[in-house]
């Protein structure tokens, strides 16, 4: 099942989410960050960050963080997918591709067709399903040094 | 001189975002496509764009529009640089490399360190110069199809 | 083991080249094609190709086909990896290294320390060998028309 | 005018390739290494390297090096194109565009339609001119480390 991130996923949610930073090279997060991070997807501002997890049973397979922000091009902004997880023990069941059609859902559900991620160029795993799911831009990101 | 963009700058400005639309393809964008966009760039909102402009007398030589948006790793967000400009009679005078680091000035006032942009990869002319004043990441954009 | 190609291989060889092939979108080879490939792997000229293949048995799992030619920057010349394939039931064996580390072995032999090969930026599979065994350079090919 | 390089070519030549290297870091090239390269472009073995001089003059504005190598696809074989320069003060003028479309003739005298070169994902100059006059392919080079 699919469904927003909710109160009692706190621990389940950490779990998947230092994952996630590990596979950034973030084995070291402090506590206040995944703190900061829950209380912000915990909250009812609609301009801040939303989180869907996969639920399996008492645990949680995956996350996804998305948020919506504006577009100068477009009135109703875009959508843009921060953060996608899978549980180790979980790849190959579709659970990323579940969360990311649960992200669309939830942009056409808002009025925002437009949806997009960032991925690295060498994150062979995760293009796999993106060249399914999704569509590679010609787009690059540059980043003030 | 590099100022933010003002209510008297509607025609200068229309005719520099039209260049823009224009080198993306669109040449056809309606009066309202640029009604909108300038009545954002021109409101209070912090949240929504704002505009800085190379000015030359009464000639506008470029353009940049950013946005700050939250980001679930920074509790100060990110600033996207969304669109710059220059003056086709203006190039090669440092008009884009000046607004880039305005922006940067503008971020910082902001406390917001983080400025990040797209370019297409065969935008040759201008990762010239992005790789002088920024940073190329590994990261590409996916769009939803 | 891994061993040269025999004339004996013709017809495991020709199953797995034609699986190559596939891979390339090219399924209608004539027989022509493979009888020309054949003949060329198993002619003496050392300027022409050579071919490893990796035995199982009866079996053939991979075949590797590669080529020293010179480069105007190195005397010895270099050694072009142009053909490289694991029988789909043989994945996640080490069967690509074990054939992209017998080329290395052979071109040490053959006094050419270079070995470079050429893979689609979306050949995500091969990408996640080739990080390990080899190393990415930045070089992209252009074709003519 | 474009023609083959001649033995009477050669300081005007050496300094053009110094320029070449000087681009790819290689400032200090021993003496050997034009020394080698010019009697390989000098010899008449076909499989050897073959120069071409864009020449105004007494001046060489530019050069271009290419070899015919085997290519197991194609029975033909395949065009090289390794090295193409063009003197810093001769840009803007067309020389590497007609070296190229030289080449693009001699591999047709030669029967060998296919014509390809490497180069930077960052050679932003040369690719301005290489996706006018050639097609970007997919594929990346890999080097054995």
């Amino acid at each position: 099942m699919i469904r927003s991130l909710q109160p009692g996923d706190r621990a389940e949610w950490q779990r998947l989410y230092q994952g996630y930073q590990a596979f950034y090279g973030f084995h070291d997060r402090p506590a206040e960050f995944y703190d900061k991070a829950f209380a912000r997807l915990m909250s009812d501002d609609p301009r801040d960050f939303h989180g869907l997890v996969r639920q399996d049973g008492a645990r949680l397979l995956g996350l996804v963080h998305y948020v919506f922000h504006p577009n100068l091009w477009r009135d109703e902004g875009v959508c843009y997918l921060q953060d996608l997880f899978t549980d180790a023990e979980a790849r190959g069941r579709g659970v990323a591709r579940g969360l990311i059609e649960a992200v669309y859902a939830a942009a056409d559900a808002a009025g925002v067709p437009t949806v997009y991620w960032l991925t690295a160029e060498d994150n062979y795993a995760g293009r796999m399903l993106y060249d399914r799911v999704g569509k590679r831009s010609p787009f690059l990101r540059y980043n003030r040094p």
